[in-house]
């Protein structure tokens, strides 16, 4: 507190707290999800062949946290759609995002600055859907501190979670890869802001919410910017990671050769040498099980990368 | 309201929206669900080697709406069961069609003109399940136009909507085809119902309830007799689907001819002539992505085809 | 009751009635749950991938019948969660069956003696969770019977019902293959004493509830540990089952040969002789449609159980 007075940001973080989402950042969030969506590969298919398939995907990238925490308190998984506006605005966006003549929206919004400024206020949308979760949660189960966790991450990230069934109304099955298994940076950053959110909800973390909410938010959109400035998938937690799983599950069992080659699957964002040096340190005996559910991670990860940058290129063509 | 004065056909929509579906209307419900059960491909293998499964999946094809608006409504997914009369009504129909000595009613049932009868009623319950979703909805969320369609649809379609699921049961997987990638007649007329039953209660469609209820309820039931007696699966909105398609989801997009060729998959029912004209005009650039979602489909549903084929000859084969 | 009283278990049975299940049942149903997990092909690798999911998975299998139970009744899902006491045991006995050094917990709780009787102090929590999905179900659905039993077979079974879902959270996916079109042993049991609680409680059972919990239990116990011992597993409802097939579902259906045939699949403990012989008088008909859903059942739990003796030969190996 008294740093953020001495660095007067009192006021700063007081006015973030009471900004406003609607319509300017959640339009952002609208606008980067359903683009999300569209470099999904297959997704431009589906949009020709079924377009409301297509919009009941779009709806689930914009509002799976809603559903996803709606279904876990057992509260109406349809509520989002009693939100008139929001759905309409979400539409109309899809709409653009995927039918606008000359592919104008999408090509625009796809140039760099201006995806920087809409992932930047997409994050900030972020904050607010956390928070909301775990205040939610916390009505319902006073000091459940999981509760207020799992809800936390289930409304920021909910997208994310249930993609596995996302990618099923597009047709789509890949039951080897799922959010649990290979967490994607938003999917982390959210489970840590559910974390400590939860923690200064019940008082275990000394700091007031407004300047946790500033704090959260400015780490967020700068880590995004710089995501997505340096071309880096680098995760800001790789040592950290890395360290905390050494020290608890890597442990002296029997799987140790195992453990080292599959680390490096796991962590190959920056800690590879380490475990280079350790998968040696077991006698180099990298074996790799044929049926491995990860396999098809790297790989389908790769294909989203690959359709993001057919999708620009696609943009610069009809240019 | 005049012209149905002066057609006399008031009191006929005032009786028809007083009469009960209990016990007649849901008894061919049941039965023509559980056959449409019977004549999915390996459904039968299934019905001998867990009757249990078999149970399962014929009760989700009898109560699925219900099923599928409870969960979307957070209410008990389990309270169909509580309904013994239904379930039990439900169950002897499903022993009866699959375990009967000799086959005899599902052979009888299978007839053309008792088939033709227990359709048409099946479609009378339609009109019933669309309304109840729609007003259940409405006392939930008041004004909540797309949620009052949304639960109208799932109530009327609900068996359709949850097939993957329902197969699941049965231990069969399609991800590559649901109904709201290609969405079958049943899933159509009851999407359309349930806007017009949503409309009306909001008052949007200046029409009386029971007039409503006769006119959709005599057009679902002529329109199926239709297409059941010509065996044409020719949807009788083709016509307009093909131009609301045209207009609003083809655009000017560079995508165009992968429109064309994937229309052709989508209309194939009528539309077929311009479609492959259209493809025309763009160069002939038909490609087939190979792992296109869509694929699938038009081959499971031959397979369907099929399988009614099969059961009918089968039941000849047996008299 | 008066057998009861005349073999002085009055007091057993309601010392037993009255016995805590937290901590030490508890304890053991947790440790045998994870132990099963940790059986489970390619869960050791997912355990060094991502502990996450390995985690989420365990919370599945110790607290899937209390998810599935508030799923069915449209409460929150998430409620396990909000047991502290609970989860912190489960993660911490998680931890310890998969990360302990030298594989120590895993190797000593996975020899005979010790796995005995965890094994049988699981069963008994058994009995504790069919009642209390029962009484619970019977509290917001009075006289629905089926509604108890669903209900009763959940909270006991769930682990096991869910177990597709709890597979996809590891990255597996075996649609070919679930406990309604197999049931295992744990399934069964459960189902049948979700039928007898229910009918207890509904008095169509003219017994005592305490009566019924220590038959019940004693019969769960002293069956699994036969079933331990011997290593069968054979089901001792085989012949019943098989009974309730023939009379009912085998019929005289066109579909004999068919049955004849799937019968062996379905009944192959025990009961092997009598299906060959009857469907030898069918004509020898045996046709295997390529596409059976039941074919991949019978290898997958191969795997699992060579899975199991692999475990056992590792520890060994390690001591």
């Amino acid at each position: 507190m008294d740093l953020f007075g001495l660095l007067h940001l009192e006021e700063l973080s007081l006015g973030l707290a009471n900004l406003s989402m609607f319509p300017y950042f959640d339009m952002a969030h609208y606008i980067v999800s359903v683009m999300a969506l569209r470099e999904q590969p297959g997704a431009i298919e589906v949009s020709r062949v079924s377009p409301l398939a297509c919009w009941f995907s779009s709806m689930l990238f914009c509002f799976g946290g809603a559903v996803l925490s709606g279904i876990m308190l057992a509260e109406p998984p349809v509520a989002p759609l009693s939100n008139s506006t929001g759905v309409l605005l979400a539409s109309v966006i899809w709409y653009l995002v995927f039918y606008c003549p000359m592919d104008l929206v999408y090509c625009c919004a796809a140039l760099l600055p201006l995806r920087l400024v809409l992932s930047g206020m997409k994050e900030v949308t972020r904050t607010w859907k956390v928070l909301g979760g775990v205040t939610l949660a916390q009505t319902k189960y006073k000091d459940g501190l999981l509760v207020m966790i799992a809800i936390g991450w289930a409304r920021g990230a909910g997208g994310g979670l249930i993609s596995n069934f996302e990618q099923l109304v597009r047709g789509v099955w890949k039951p080897e890869t799922n959010e649990l298994l290979r967490m994607s940076y938003p999917t982390k950053i959210t489970l840590i802001g559910a974390v400590l959110f939860a923690l200064q909800q019940t008082h275990y973390l000394p700091v007031q919410k407004h300047h946790l909410m500033l704090v959260y938010t400015v780490f967020t959109v700068v880590n995004k910017s710089r995501m997505m400035l340096t071309g880096s998938s680098t995760s800001p937690f790789a040592t950290v990671e890395s360290a905390i799983y050494k020290t608890l599950f890597a442990g002296n069992s029997p799987y140790a050769a195992l453990t080292g080659e599959v680390k490096t699957t796991c962590f190959d964002n920056g800690a590879t040498t380490t475990t280079t040096k350790e998968s040696g340190e077991n006698g180099g005996a990298r074996q790799r099980a044929p049926t491995s559910p990860v396999k098809g991670q790297s790989s389908s990860l790769k294909a989203k990368e690959e359709s993001e940058d057919a999708a620009t290129s696609q943009c610069k063509k009809t240019d």
